[in-house]
């Protein structure tokens, strides 16, 4: 990843959110600098920031900005100030666990501050938003040390949709332990979906991987299970967006797809996952709520000429749920959990 | 199926294969004439007519335009010129087996016809490419009824890629048993994979099923698994490319996947496959040569803007084999045949 290019920050001033639009990756390299609660919530719901960490640092950070906004000195009025924004934000995206966690995160520590004024609480908010996003770099670096155990040197590893970089803040998690992989002199064989429809595989994840030096294949899904016949796939490496207390989990629609050709080929599946998504409130799979979008993206959306005339149905869910018992193992900054996940998730935890 | 529209067809002079452009589908509608071998070829290379029973027709079709055009009369200059001809459409699409059976058929009712002269055998030829295409109207028919005995109205029906009328010459033969199920009275919710690369589900598929006033959701492939897990997939309906004496089965890439979601959920898989399809030379899908194709499908074709770098590898295999143990059945027109298939498809033709 060229050192120039970052994902999401707070700009020096700390007024505004930066972020790249990833919306216009490959072809278009081009920075965002958002101050208005609109515009961060147009930003999330756009995927123009988009993977669950990146999205919970840019919550976090909007959150600062939209702070320092509130007009009121008061602690009562800040509050209720701020909680507004914080519903307003966490209404652009209803999947991502992280999105709602850094809005709580942000309003739980002036909660915690009770009876300041607006003065006394904007660096005690700003030091938060950094935490959080100190804490997804340190947490990425150490999924991707776990993940690294999983592998060796000369595996070919499928990935689907994008759990790198660009869904984080610095190496990712599902493409972290590829990038520190090949710090350290490993060889890997990347496949990578394309991910229909946003085509996250194609656009990001296989920039990405070019860019850090990996040998990268770019396919469709539907070749992935030829691939795993032909021996070519060690293991499958996913993100997540939410995973349930006995590890369903909840991402990129395609996922379980990939899962359930794995098993049937004896391939490990891993799910690549900071604690942040992990939802323990959430028994399994079926209290998700799976985001259903707009059939435009499948019939019209990055093609020159619509693909399938205007009055065809579709139906375009943005997210899916992997069984647990799919998952060979789940990696996280704590350690490696394997099934049955109730029990190990609530060990590395709770 | 409005009645204007039409596969493929021989020229009413008998001079001209005549074809719907379905490269330009669903948003332009142009037919063809092709004269110039070199033209034949590249409307199969290219797509515009594709489908493996919908080949075979076009290319029998193609092997009498061009025997009209060949000077001599003499019987052994004339089947040398033929053999050639042959050779060459014949080498336009290395998977179908419907082409190199149409062509050899040709070929062959000329060799059945040894000593003649080319004023003789253009008539022979003429009536052999017409009987191609009877039968295959014929067998359509049949596998459609045939099809129709496993399923029942309300059912929710999965198709891949595009086995209907534009692959084939009138009901199709994955999407007849629908067309003709409409016919009765039958009300089946068809769910479309898109099939990408090359969109065949989007731009055909559901076109084709939208006209003939069937219930159709437009789905990307990714979105199929998700289905089957909440229940509204009753049956998987797709057609081949090429079926082995074992029952191994060759056709549009992404095809296995959906055969092992399927398994995996419990749900049947039918192969719709008219007998041409079945290469009884063949043991197993291990001897299909697998047709690799440019990268540029994946990366630009269709696009407003390149989906990744240029400098990204891809790989692009246009078809896949799905293991006969994951194919409930494989529906002909002679009948339903049932794994083991070695046995029962031997039992039906040979």
């Amino acid at each position: 990843m060229n050192d120039k290019i970052f994902t999401v920050r707070l700009s020096d001033d700390g007024k505004a959110v930066e972020l790249i639009d990833q919306t216009l990756l490959p072809n278009t390299i081009k920075y965002l600098s958002l101050t208005k609660a609109e515009d961060i919530w147009e930003a999330i719901f756009e995927l123009r920031v988009r993977g669950a960490p990146a999205i919970g640092v840019a919550a976090g950070f909007g959150m600062y900005v939209l702070a320092q906004q509130i007009p009121h000195e008061s602690y009562d009025d800040f509050l209720s100030d701020l909680t507004r924004a914080g519903k307003y934000l966490d209404s652009s995206r209803p999947t991502a666990v992280n999105l709602s966690y850094a809005v709580n995160r942000m309003l739980d520590t002036v909660r915690a501050h009770e009876g300041m004024s607006r003065t006394q609480l904007l660096p005690i908010l700003k030091a938060e938003c950094m935490a959080i996003y100190d804490e997804d770099r340190d947490m990425c670096r150490r999924i991707s040390e776990n993940g690294l155990t999983l592998v060796k040197s000369g595996d070919g590893i499928l990935t689907h949709c994008n759990a790198g970089a660009l869904a984080a803040t610095e190496y990712g998690t599902g493409l972290g332990t590829l990038l520190l992989g090949k710090e350290r002199g490993y060889e890997f064989h990347a496949y990578t979906d394309e991910t229909r429809p946003l085509l996250q595989g194609a656009r990001l994840t296989s920039f990405e991987l070019n860019h850090a030096g990996i040998d990268v294949t770019l396919i469709c899904d539907n070749a992935a299970s030829l691939l795993m016949k032909q021996g070519k796939i060690n293991a499958c490496f996913v993100g997540c967006d939410r995973v349930a207390a006995n590890g369903d989990t909840a991402n990129k629609i395609g996922t379980r797809s990939v899962a359930i050709n794995a098993k049937y080929h004896g391939i490990p599946f891993y799910v690549f996952c900071p604690s942040s998504t992990i939802d323990f409130n959430c028994k399994s799979g079926d209290e998700i709520v799976i985001e259903e979008r707009s059939g435009e993206e499948i019939k019209t959306k990055f093609f020159e000429k619509p693909v399938a005339e205007a009055e065809v149905k579709c139906f375009n869910p943005a997210f899916d749920v992997t069984d647990a018992e799919l998952i060979t193992a789940i990696i996280t900054e704590r350690g490696i959990a394997r099934y049955p996940y109730t029990e190990s998730l609530a060990k590395l935890f709770l």
